[in-house]
């Protein structure tokens, strides 16, 4: 069962919004075992409209048109599809009596336009609506099914999830066919390198298929099978996954969900560890990054985020003679931060950054970011050269400042797994 | 000049990330001028990507494919583009130098995969990359324009708007045919209220359009005038643009990239007022959102993010009755909270935050935040109700925060202004 997506929207050409609806789509279809081949975007026009449904409709079993089934006058799905099959579109009683009492529950006069929701083209079915009063469409034309939901997220979803895809997967016959993705995430390495150790697993035609998507400084190894069951795809996934863990070692933390901060989280959790930041050229993203993690509060104590140098002698104890001999961006200025909230915060371990994150580009050191990882142990620190512009010089270093304390932990368990990783 | 473009990555398809790209490139060639009807996503997959191709080639005068030009077999846009055009690939002696000596100079190993990037079809150019070492293609085939370019966001955008977007208004003629758009920020009204103040705006045919965009709470009206010149243009908006401020009022708080952190900076800034953050719910990101505003020093001392109890007593002063009798998240806490920052971070102005972000569904108390902001002249606290999961509270808890401390400011200096703003 071959399924298209087509938005609709002038607003998505023109970048004022992302189509973050075909993303809902394609993951909800890949979870069914539905196939999803092309996604498509066209504006606000009703012969391209038309078109690119002709030109869906042939190629796919099924095809999903996100917006324009409003009430205004530039939705132009319902006239598009009438374009594209010959059907003409019909108004339905029923619906239009339906919006007339919703509209008179709420003591409000419904706007004539509305009643434009109540048209369907001959054949199709309205899909039901519990977010709105624009009904979804359905209809099978020549062998293909055409369904138009409206563009609005809330919307959008759940007619989705609770009736276009349980019906697509009936119609296609789907128990049998299932695909299961596993997301195996790795940091440390380049893109090309993690490629060199994985090379032979690429060959065509293999179950699960290898791909890598690379975001933020990680790398991240996606194995895809597809199989009768869950248990047989989740059976062909494993022994593969296994082999990559193997090649990769110590740099795979996590899989699927599993964040840097929250594989780092769960590792203080189960050595009864806590946590604290000292944050300066990173500006308080880092411990922003941790709180996002639910629960985060059973580990983290908080955060000094000492953006003035005052500020990192007065609350973090920073020796103004430090400061004044290595300069704010350095090593021991980082170790002194990881010090001082470990002392200010009461926490076990800290991470700390400093650094200049620019853009002033007559500043040499645009791009230096040290960061300093403290356990009860020791602390270490290093000096990262960081690409690219202000906002990805922080991202970046609020990832590659938790890795640095996930790696930390564990080379004091098992020192030499470390020497083969590269620190940036 | 009708430019298309093409995403090409399975883990588009799969839902796995956003094709943000293509809203990226709508919006500059919107700017440029350059018409853009048709977007397209397919996997990586040889047949349909040579496909795609040939279809977005015969329609348009130019295609941007981003995607599939990396190091590993997965990336397949070259051979792509031979097979859709014919045009073997060929090795470039010069840029596999370049590629040599660049790893060379990091004393490092090349993995020879990443010459798969010295490969070009017959007829191309490279189009240099600022960022990283897979160069772009550039390649005139039967009429039409096609150009590659990585799909990481970083390395994409530069090479789109220093190299590709220029040539084609260049080969367009594209001087007399300007679009230019104009962005009005407003905060705390929903986005039908706003939509009724500028109702009669709206009418078909206007030049500039009207257009509204709703995000992270905050309501943007974009007006986009289409004339001969960029002056003339900004002449057809500056009437509309006064007109949208008087009925908005002080609704509108910037346009264009003036975000509420840059404009509440500037404001600070230009009363001498310096500021910090005390932060329990948001946990830092309150600070990480002033601190992406370059030069954010000159006014933000720092925060103190204050997720355990303990650090609310230890750091930021808060007496241990008041947390016993109102709880943590309170009015009298985020009062506290306030007091304790501007005493410990040495600020004039703090913002302070607390509150329960979830997701326990247990809790009634979740999205509960309370929001205290101080000025040398009073401190004002307001407890919000804020819907949606933990990252969309947190986030729009960030937003309504700078904006209360923006509205204090405000209505310190004229008072009346106040009375007619919802205050959430």
């Amino acid at each position: 069962m071959i399924v298209e997506t087509l938005a609709v929207g002038t607003e998505l050409l023109l970048g004022q919004i992302v189509n973050t609806n075909a993303a809902t789509i394609g993951s909800r279809l890949a979870d069914a075992g539905l196939d999803h081949f092309h996604q498509a975007v066209v504006g606000d026009n009703l012969d391209r409209v038309a078109d690119s449904i002709r030109l869906a409709a042939s190629r796919a079993d099924a095809l999903i048109i996100t917006g324009g089934i409003g009430p205004t006058r530039d939705d132009l799905t319902r006239e598009a599809i009438e374009a594209a099959t010959g059907r003409r579109l019909i108004f339905d009683e029923a619906y239009g009596e339906f919006l007339r009492s919703w509209w008179a529950r709420r003591n409000r006069v419904m706007p004539e336009s509305n009643l434009r929701q109540a048209y369907k083209p001959e054949g199709a079915e309205f899909v039901p609506n519990s977010k709105g009063t624009a009904p979804g469409l359905k209809l099978l034309h020549d062998g293909s099914w055409i369904f138009a939901v409206p563009g609005v997220p809330a919307e959008m979803v759940p007619m989705v999830e609770d009736h276009i895809i349980p019906f697509l997967q009936r119609s296609g016959g789907l128990e049998e066919a299932v695909v299961v993705s596993r997301l195996i995430r790795s940091w440390g390495e380049s893109e090309s390198q993690v490629g060199e150790l994985l090379d032979d697993l690429f060959e065509e035609g293999r179950n699960p298929t290898v791909a890598f998507l690379a975001s933020s400084g990680e790398i991240k190894v996606r194995l895809t099978a597809k199989a009768a069951t869950q248990d047989r795809a989740n059976a062909l996934i494993a022994p593969v996954e296994e082999e990559v863990r193997r090649r990769m070692g110590p740099r795979v933390f996590g899989a699927d969900a599993e964040t840097i901060e929250r594989v780092l989280l769960d590792g203080l959790g189960s050595r009864g560890w806590t946590l604290a930041t000292a944050e300066s050229a990173t500006g308080g993203l880092l411990a922003g990054r941790i709180t996002s993690v639910p629960g985060a509060s059973a580990v983290f104590r908080g955060s000094i985020v000492a953006y003035d140098a005052d500020v990192k002698q007065s609350l973090l104890d920073v020796p103004a003679a430090v400061i004044q001999e290595h300069g704010v961006v350095s090593e021991p200025v980082a170790e002194a931060m990881a010090e001082g909230a470990a002392h200010r915060l009461g926490a076990d371990c800290v991470i700390a950054t400093t650094g200049a994150a620019g853009p002033d580009p007559h500043d040499s050191e645009v791009g230096t970011m040290v960061v300093a990882v403290r356990t009860p142990e020791r602390t270490r620190v290093r000096t990262l050269r960081m690409p690219g512009d202000r906002e990805r010089i922080r991202t970046y270093t609020v990832t590659a400042a938790l890795h640095h304390l996930r790696l930390a932990m564990l080379s004091e368990r098992d020192e030499e797994l470390h020497g083969g990783l590269r620190w940036a």
